[in-house]
């Protein structure tokens, strides 16, 4: 059985909300374009947008919120009246400056498991988003270090643990994305824990390659680690 | 005399271009929307709008754009042609895919320091796009380490110092920016040098407190850097 003596958390939507953000707007942003096209068409057109402009943009809400007004650009042929702009531009503010609602068990999973293991929060996107994050949760008294990637690749996660002397085999993630948090971390001959989440982009449950089984496992909810942990380990 | 044993680098507008690509754009951006204001108008529109919203965007050219769209419905008194924002998100496209063109000397300097010192990147900023910067100049082999962070406080380079083992006595920071570059390592002990760039953000030029004597100079260009030191301690 492995010694696992560090643990990574993934941040968004799995230890607090953060899709719901993208969804509600998603949704809203469809209903004010809703007079130019369907809003199956909207929602299909801002989604390849989107999934293009990370190459340019990065992921986080800024690089959503312009994707959002390409979109808008786009569905209404150039046409687009400038206070539906303003809008969009407002909802981006609101969410931006969202309070921060964790999850269900987090901070208790946190409280148990900290003094245990070395605890990681690794989220990957826009760093002055997630700064504000981690701020606003209360939760990094939890954690040895924090870390935001700007992707979650093998390297980004080797860097990491060399960084901070941990060898992978003793390293174990936590988090929603297959692609993000499970795939890279089992390349790297690391651990990974599944906690998956009702709301996560299409982009993220695929792993975009194929998963070798063994090395990571899948529980319901967040509150069920500590016990999977006492089976897995010690 | 004190031993400096590492070196820190602001990179925007010390190693490479960055404000110009700002000056350019917000040139453009004010004659696209002349048909509205005076151009005059129309920067100090601009210049409201994009340092309010620091504090909710944060730095980066992803934020700057954002602000260009709101300043455009801004002085359209909501009247702006969608056409005029295609054009300005075409303009942040192109400017985040744009070449990075190194400052006189960079390499040359790196290459004579980096055997004698650790060197370090301080940049702050957006991390997808600094993280692109740095990648795409080629210079990350002379670092012993790269960092983005969100702004650059006493307490960041203090954070910063503390996990690299460096006393702050023995940390020279090398900048453009009084307000970024300077007064923060002043502030924790440590030593900073200015070279100026001809184009630099007036946010960044006052230091927004007063600066204190004594452990800061200022020298005209990048390659002075290497006799400034010799004469300075070692």
């Amino acid at each position: 059985m492995p010694t696992i003596t560090a643990i990574g958390f993934d941040a968004d939507d799995t230890l607090w909300e953060s899709e719901i953000y993208y969804v509600t707007t998603k949704k809203e942003f469809a209903r004010l374009l809703s007079g130019y096209a369907p809003i199956e068409q909207i929602e299909a057109a801002l989604e390849v947008t989107e999934t293009h402009n990370v190459q340019i943009y990065g992921y986080g809400f800024k690089s959503f919120t312009l994707s959002m007004i390409e979109t808008a650009l786009q569905v209404s042929g150039g046409e687009v009246q400038a206070r539906l702009i303003g809008d969009v531009l407002e909802m981006a503010k609101q969410v931006l400056q969202a309070e921060i609602k964790l999850l269900d068990g987090v901070e208790g999973v946190l409280h148990e498991l900290s003094p245990l293991y070395s605890l990681f929060l690794i989220t990957k996107g826009e760093l002055f988003e997630q700064q504000r994050k981690i701020h606003k949760s209360g939760l990094r008294r939890f954690f040895h270090h924090t870390e935001v990637v700007p992707d979650k690749t093998p390297e980004a996660y080797m860097r990491l643990l060399r960084t901070q002397n941990i060898p992978p085999e003793q390293f174990l993630m936590v988090g929603n994305s297959l692609r993000s948090d499970i795939l890279p971390v089992v390349t790297i001959q690391g651990w990974a824990v599944l906690v998956p989440h009702s709301l996560t982009w299409s982009h993220e449950t695929t792993p975009g390659q194929e998963l070798p089984d063994g090395r990571w496992f899948e529980i319901p909810r967040l509150s069920d680690l500590p016990n999977f942990l006492k089976r897995f380990g010690k």
